[in-house]
């Protein structure tokens, strides 16, 4: 499938895997994995979006693309998303879920949900 | 990197970049960009948090790897966990990010906040 | 002080403290206090931050008075925007604090951290 | 009605109304009004939910009455839980919603879904 996305790759494709590895090592080589509950985490996730939303709190609309942005603050706004996605990601992994194949999975069944009219 | 992970994958990785791919084409195909500029999208994933919330917030405290949830339980936390997902990269997309790269930085940003001890 | 809301007050005051003792009733008689731990009704509170969320988010900006909602998104609106209040009132109880003594003395702190100009 | 709340009050009620007037009054000085459009006091909501989440995040459960936290833990508390009360008083008045009759309205709602057995 031809990308639809405005915005062009210009690196390598990164998996779920790659990273869940990765913060799995993060955390194992650091015994953090003992603060690392489901709900713990989940509660953490809540967290980072917090963060996420103060970034837009007072911005009123944006437009796609972020034209006005500065570069600090495109900067501070790829950490914080990051942030929620590591965490995710983890939430994932402790409850023992593949999250790549269950998101593949929820785009079919939002297709089912939403069918294309002719 | 071998894995840490104590749940082994079954299928072959997802990519950022594919998720990605679909999640633009499928709000492609249904004219539904027009609605996905970056605050709108940021609250659909507050809303998604919500839901996830929702599945843990009467259980107290839950044990890794969820041994006690019933299938119906988990197929349902996997779809929540995946719409969280879905709308962190489409908002990552309508703002011009890379998610993918974005996270591997934060990694190793996170690497130098939290070093390892001898 | 005279009231600096555009929106006048047509009903007798609420106290935290009356709605305080309102849930805790309602959760007494129903026997419900065994799930009211102090994470298990934040979560709540978040699931229901949530479902706030999803009124707005495909709406774009909306101006305040809300002059072009229905009176049925309006009613819906209040009723959850209510179901986070009763959890925070809940939550702010099992954690044994004064919600209202605690809400005036932030905003003493926060008339000190933003002085005003002259 | 009696207070079933294990927690007996020391000070006089505070009333929803009294800290509308005070945050409307505290904003219109500073001229702050011109930022807090519905969905950006929205979003800034979710970024105090954010801070509170923060706090019980790496706690695993924790008890009623918060009997092993240190007093700087509990003043931490209660000003981050202040902050999302003073959030959502202000997101009802922009509103436009009377937020104290409205939280009264909704426990005779939930009465009536959830009724007492005999």
């Amino acid at each position: 499938m031809e990308s639809q996305s405005k915005f062009p790759r210009k690196f390598k494709d990164v998996s779920l895997e790659e990273l869940r590895d990765k913060v799995a090592e993060f955390a194992k080589v650091r015994n953090w994995d003992q603060y690392h509950s489901p709900r713990n985490l989940l509660l953490a996730l809540v967290g980072e979006v917090g963060e996420l939303s103060e970034i837009f709190q007072w911005k009123g609309e944006v437009e796609r693309g972020l034209p006005n942005w500065s570069s600090d603050d495109k900067k501070h706004l790829e950490e914080e998303i990051s942030d929620v996605l590591l965490y995710l990601v983890q939430l994932a992994d402790v409850c023992g879920l593949d999250l790549g194949q269950a998101a593949l999975s929820k785009i079919v069944k939002n297709a089912q949900k939403y069918p294309l009219r002719d």
